[in-house]
């Protein structure tokens, strides 16, 4: 069975990645905050780093599948632009007079068409240059340069759309309005998309439709020994992970899911801006995060239900180490002042992305935790990220692993 | 036929109020803002003026129903029982471990007791004090004082959540969050309490389920003369102006919408906090509104669709009028300097709600208001709301009529 | 000596007052923010508030001195006018083209109109009617609507622009734009007032010249036995706790200072929003203020410089009690669920003025506070500030005692 | 006379730079805001390309200064030394009790070294750790990181803290407290550096005395015959206008000033973010810019005070070239969609520094920009600024021109 992911640091076969485009250029600094970047891009340079990003990790022998080309071979099925269409145009958003006349517009586009205007956005200006005159009090409210469909700029994070965790994969409702029309692209993919047709595979979720239920994947970590951390953050809720032990477990695909409780901020986003792994035993962590309260999360008695443990703040790492089967963990945290080690987890310092285990990818800017890292034994492989970073992501936010193997 | 809305203006008859209870106490200075309020209340003083307000409705001959007398008399009803505890408790919202357990306790309640813990919320820690413990990693991720389900503290603007036109009304699809869950208590009410239990009128809308299409009732006025003037603001969307228009007129019940497009702001919030009617041909309007982008909107050739015709800003006026089938409308808008304006706006100085044709309910602290307006000829019936007024609402605001006649 | 407030609980006799007028009309919801107010007042409403609060000290044998009238008789003096004028009418606030122009126009004024002005502000079409055009620069750049002169709302809080402590006084500098000239005006009337003529007080500042080192009265609790308590907060500097120290000590006047380190935040604005004195030994206090760190000031070796010694959070209540001479204190604080403590603190909760001791003055609307220092034996003045209330400021926030004895 | 700057765009002899080091690395996201940053920078890479913007213009044969160095080598000078330490250590600040023993520490550092911290800023941790303990209740009252001097990131841009115009320069009173302690450091060079010790030019201002009649030479632009263009914005007073303007005419420095009315918001903080000259009679500008109210001022009847001629905002670019002698100007703005426009306003495209008439250094991201200057004939020199731009500031505010040449 080709695709599965049994570990964060096993040696890396295949993942997905979204190369820059339309949809970064259409960030400024006005929308920027509904669209969760900080800071505009320079899209050019932005794919420059992209593409050097993606190349190391071909280097690393890693098969590297592009989201866009994805989407666009799988819209070549009528049922997979089916899927995509209906949920995308829904009555309820576009308005009962106007939306059967988008919609045929959109289907009428080629598949290449159709995934650049479904990611990169269509203002109305745009639309009525192609389609002529709209009855629809919906468009009528609009100005010119208002968007019809909103660009989908976060789809550069792949990690947090859809998740695997060893045989089947989750794909996730997202928290954020700015990011949930991302989780039907990744729904057609899965469902229709050649690469993926004999669908040997679990689904952990229901898609979009499981909304409020968020879960998303920089918050989901495949530890590997039938356990997976999860944090419960901004944007992944309890609900949500009730839901994915209950499949897992009853898939006897996991045994365990251990789940700490995050500060809801920003800065926090996701588990995985803040710690993630390195090899099979060592994580690398951010010196501010502290110990948080945690659970373990268990098959109920007579595989019913769940069974949810306590732990207190000050054993959290002790409930990391039990779920791998390890006496304990080895967690790495660089020497460094506040200020220092602030800026460098702002910039995605923790967020690295294992290729093998003891060898990771991450940004070169954070030298001091990079260099942390080399000290301890991994081998580390830097990437430029002075464009791609503005999105407060890192290697692993921009990468979704669809093959890897154990640690 | 007992229940209709022929005017803005004309005799009022029977309304629905809602009593400051419980859901008041919860505000906080913390959670004001998420609650969609300016500041806490004195609930005791809150509703001594709530109280007065109804009788001055009540000296006017106006038959006052009360939201939580009516919800607690429909809760009798199993089906609205069930409509109301399906729609709360979503595994999606409550986890799908925990959810039967917490529905099965509300279901448990004596009607009044289930009303008093829908509306005014129920906390963790209250819960467990009455169930024992609920396994639910939901649960257990939230703090004892948090809100298991949040109290509804705007449904004192029961103008808002349903409102009439003409022989049908629309309960409304919430924009904000934290007025979601009141609509379903409309829909009980209005679908199973014994006062409407023939159901002999229209429905305009699909409740909660249009969401994303929202609209409230702040935002319509039946102007008369089967015309419905509509304002597209933060929180009425054009989608929904087009579900009502299409219902309306395909019942006949009204021939022509007006919809003005509002500034997207929260002193904007609805059509009628910057002007209401005060008589058949008058309205009371904030000098600080301007003139607004409009359209008219009527059925379609041959009964299908609509027709659109646009407005430009200083056409508005003209498209009521001429909705309302005069040569011209009044618009009563005392002078007084730009800061005064601002303050009695503010203080809903324009939310006024007509008992009959040139009898007005207003706050008596919006004095210049109140002053022109009687120069102007209307009477002014003044109401206290030192406390009221904090949720940004008044007299209007706080007032859905079931029946009224035609002005 | 008539002028010397030597406790916070013992019997008042003589206060300064501020009667709401044409500065709290001023204020709109646009403005509001900068104003320092979270929502508009009605201001006759809140004059009559006023009227009342005055009318229950003067009840208790208070004499009431307004700060308006005291700013008025103190304009006689051309001394006084000329402070004032001097360090309002600054080239480097109005240009240097037109200052002298602005200056001599106010100067024409009568004390009365000059008071109205300095206090309620003047708009730039207000001045331009009065005195035709002005070359100006810094003129041209106003819209007719801008302030020349700002309001000054926060007048109403006599509180924290002086504060007595023994037999001195602190005119203070204000932390914020919106308050610093209010200083000069108690400068004037302490400097030139027929009633404080004699001058037999010390003086404990130097007025808004201090300013970074800025100390409002709010933070300042004269807690009696030679004492005072200090709160760091928002808006009060150690600075000028170090010059305030300084000052007392080398007077005699007093022989110790507790100063502890309140959280930087506007709920924690002064430390008489939190914790207030109801007699000798006994304070009331807010559930949620916590133990805070703090520091004893006591006069250095020899009379050099100051001797500060800490204390770690749980034993900021000893260091009081050891700087009254007692062996421990009373704190007051009612047993009511985290969100009616937040909302009575909000409200003022604590915020009372003793007239003796154990008689105090609170707002009615903190309903459980009251009743619990009732049930404790504290006799609880009631006063309104459904209005008042809406600046943030309680009866001791309003009051400005310039003759107390000891407890 | 070697000190003096003619135009925006002549021939560029001189110029103040200020190299990226510890100030920079004391940005982190929780302060950047404080500290008027958009995001951390890389300090490393920041210097980098900071290296070869100044390698730019020593390539085209200007001179440039390091600010550093020139402060460095100025406190070698005794008077210079008290001058700063005077303005640093000020008893309100640092409080009576500390401030000597503050100030003893700094003025015992080598040159370089008190440099570093006065621009790099010092906590209490790193003070004392370097001095011991102090009695004073102001350090007692700080945590260990926390900034007893705040570091002065801001000093990048070097055009702002003072500016020349034709024959005399303008040392700045700056508006944000972030950056007031910038201005003493020009003051002790201008005043003491061995390079401009003969003094022979004007001095335009009063430094920070003159606050908060604040200018910032990002608004003031130098645009030849005698005349400046400012703006009077966020940052730059109407009442610093006047002064410059009195004191430029009494020199016979210039005869005009033309001075615009700026929205007041960070996208437009200074004239220069959306308006540059690129040769003696063409400007490039914002497409979102609009035109703006402006007056013309010019030295009053008989030489006495101001004569001030207002112009309706389409009267703008007239006003401009009536003083320049011209009969209109030139204004470049590419033609792209609003949104890029906006990203590449907010990315300094056009913040270009000239170094001769039609050779400009822009940024190398503002590919649109720069290629229509290019098309139109201007010579584009471009720079890297990754990690530079994420302040806000493009080549001409990281530039203070000391000697250029008439246009």
């Amino acid at each position: 069975m080709p695709f599965h992911v049994d570990s964060e640091t096993g040696r890396l076969k295949q993942v997905i990645l979204h190369r820059p485009d339309l949809e970064l250029k259409r960030l400024t600094p006005t929308n920027k905050d509904a669209l969760l970047f900080d800071d505009v891009l320079w899209v050019k340079r932005a794919r420059e780093e992209h593409d050097a990003f993606a190349d190391a990790l071909r280097d690393r022998g890693v098969r590297v599948h592009l989201l866009a080309d994805l989407l666009a071979e799988t819209l070549h099925s009528l049922d997979a632009r089916q899927l995509v269409l209906d949920r995308v145009f829904d009555e309820r958003e576009f308005g009962v007079l106007g939306t059967d006349r988008l919609r045929a517009y959109f289907d009428s586009l080629e598949p290449a068409a159709l995934t650049t205007s479904l990611i990169g956005g269509v203002t109305k200006g745009e639309l009525l240059d192609r389609v002529g005159t709209v009855p629809s009090v919906r468009l009528h409210a609009m100005a010119p340069d208002d968007f019809l469909l909103a660009p989908l700029p976060n789809h550069l994070f792949t990690r947090d759309t859809s998740c695997w965790a060893y045989d089947g994969v989750s794909v996730n409702p997202m928290k954020k309005r700015a990011r949930r029309r991302e989780t039907v692209h990744f729904e057609a993919v899965y469902g229709h998309h050649p690469l993926f047709e004999k669908g040997e595979f679990h689904r952990w979720s229901d898609g979009q439709q499981a909304y409020p239920a968020t879960i998303e994947g920089g918050d989901v970590l495949v530890i590997g020994n039938g356990a997976v951390l999860v944090g419960m953050s901004e944007r992944t809720t309890p609900q949500a992970v009730e839901n994915l032990a209950l499949r897992m477990f009853a898939a006897g695909s996991a045994q365990r899911v251990v789940a700490v409780t995050l500060p809801k901020s920003r800065s926090f986003m996701h588990l995985d801006t803040v710690m993630t792994m390195v090899s099979g035993d060592t994580f690398t962590r951010y010196a501010g995060l502290g110990m948080l309260p945690s659970c373990t999360i268990e098959p109920g008695t007579g595989g019913q239900g769940l069974k949810v443990t306590d732990h207190a703040p000050d054993q959290m790492d002790h409930a990391i180490a039990d779920a791998l089967g390890l006496p304990s963990i080895n967690v790495l945290t660089p020497s460094q002042d506040v200020r220092s080690a602030e800026r460098e987890q702002w910039d995605d310092g923790c967020n690295v992305l294992a290729v093998e285990p003891g060898v990771v990818v991450a940004y070169e800017r954070n030298v001091t935790t990079n260099t942390y890292l080399r000290k301890s034994g991994i081998e580390v492989i830097t990437v430029r990220g002075s464009e791609l970073g503005r999105g407060r992501g890192g290697p692993r936010c921009m990468t979704c692993p669809i093959e890897r193997e154990a640690a």
